[in-house]
């Protein structure tokens, strides 16, 4: 795709798709409950990140944006630099060293310059913030910002196209908060704010439970989970709000 | 979903969805130009084959239908059962004993009764056959059907909607030649006859090439290939007819 024209007229079309909903048989019998899924998982980058993150980076390109940095070697980072590429942008991400070799290729596949610093995701974030003090140069934040989060509010938008009748609960994936801020403006937007939302986090990424349990932001310690590019030490404060609210 | 009125006036919405189209990084490179993905797998049967199969249901269902019978343990049983599921009309699925209990098991999950017969597919398709003679059983064949390509062809409308541009190519497996046969019926409605396809075929299941070979369609001994369920002895037909066209 070509370079868009900065502070063009025409609004640009997302880089996220709609996204199909299928009912789940299994999931469905296990819980005695028509259970339905959300197939982020055929984004154009692999996960809903790209509905956030692809907001933020068009925003950043209409501002004048010269270079993206972004700190993930998750989906963040593959939906950040997928985003720099549509945007016909340059992209440096740094990921931490837990991230692995596959990580890596495949945001370099994608055009990104690709930094291995530190071990979890918050020692790449520190980095990543460093260089995003280039002028011109913007950070694309994982999951913590506005932007972000308004452009995952497009999820429960598509959901009410959707679906026939409201939910009656809707469980989403903690990690750093991103989604779970993005549903609950989503929710907002449509009029579905009785809707309950499940958060589910993984265990040793728990960041979300225990600043629930705490009443306030809590960093853990490490993460000690597996899946290390999935987790933050710390939750972004607007989780533990919307939590509130 | 509630059961729709035979021959009811409203044209009922079809079962499949319109699937999304994301390019292969890596077949891109492979290929040396850009390679699309159409991700048939997030149907709601899994597969491409609720195009064809719901749609020869649908029509079923408008006729009368009072009972579907079917011949898969694969992904036309799926479809199939889905389809019959849909309509709220009962299914038999006929396996072969080749599919394995996991095949029975989604089936059964699906609401279809399940019967295993004989070793491969044709074994299993001829004792459907013989059931479907029974008055108000209709057979839903896996892919050797004019309303199953028809159904099918929708594949190619979408394509037309989601590509900036002509493709240079279409790769299609080919099991039976169902979808073959709908890829080439949906060219036709869209203008895009020129475009070559290049069929795909499993080594041990290659009834298309051994007829495109002799000429004239030719039954395999056996199918040979582990995936057993996903080929037929006799490709249809009208497979052959596309490679002359």
């Amino acid at each position: 795709m070509a370079a868009q024209p900065a502070g063009g007229q025409k609004p640009q079309k997302p880089f996220h798709i709609v996204s199909p909903v299928l009912e789940s048989l299994s999931l469905s019998k296990a819980a005695g409950t028509k259970v339905f899924m959300k197939m982020e998982n055929v984004q154009p980058s692999g996960s809903f990140k790209i509905r956030g993150i692809g907001h933020l980076c068009q925003d950043a390109a209409r501002r004048g944006c010269r270079r993206f940095v972004c700190s993930s070697g998750g989906n963040a980072g593959l939906a950040a630099a997928l985003a720099a590429r549509e945007l016909a942008l340059p992209i440096t991400v740094v990921v931490p060293g837990s991230s692995g070799p596959t990580a890596v290729r495949k945001l370099q596949e994608l055009g990104a310059t690709v930094e291995v610093y530190g071990k979890v995701w918050d020692d790449a974030n520190s980095r990543a913030q460093e260089l995003a003090k280039t002028e011109g140069w913007v950070m694309v934040p994982p999951f913590d910002h506005p932007l972000v989060w308004e452009g995952h509010a497009s999820l429960v938008r598509e959901l009410k196209d959707s679906l026939e009748d409201k939910p009656g609960a809707i469980v989403v994936a903690v990690g750093g908060g991103g989604l779970l801020a993005g549903v609950v403006a989503g929710l907002q937007q449509v009029g579905w704010q009785d809707v309950p939302i499940i958060a589910a986090e993984t265990l040793g990424a728990h960041s979300f439970h225990e600043a629930l349990k705490a009443g306030r932001l809590v960093t853990l310690p490490d993460i000690t989970s597996v899946a290390t590019c999935l987790g933050a030490k710390t939750v972004a404060a607007r989780a533990l709000e919307c939590a509130r609210e």
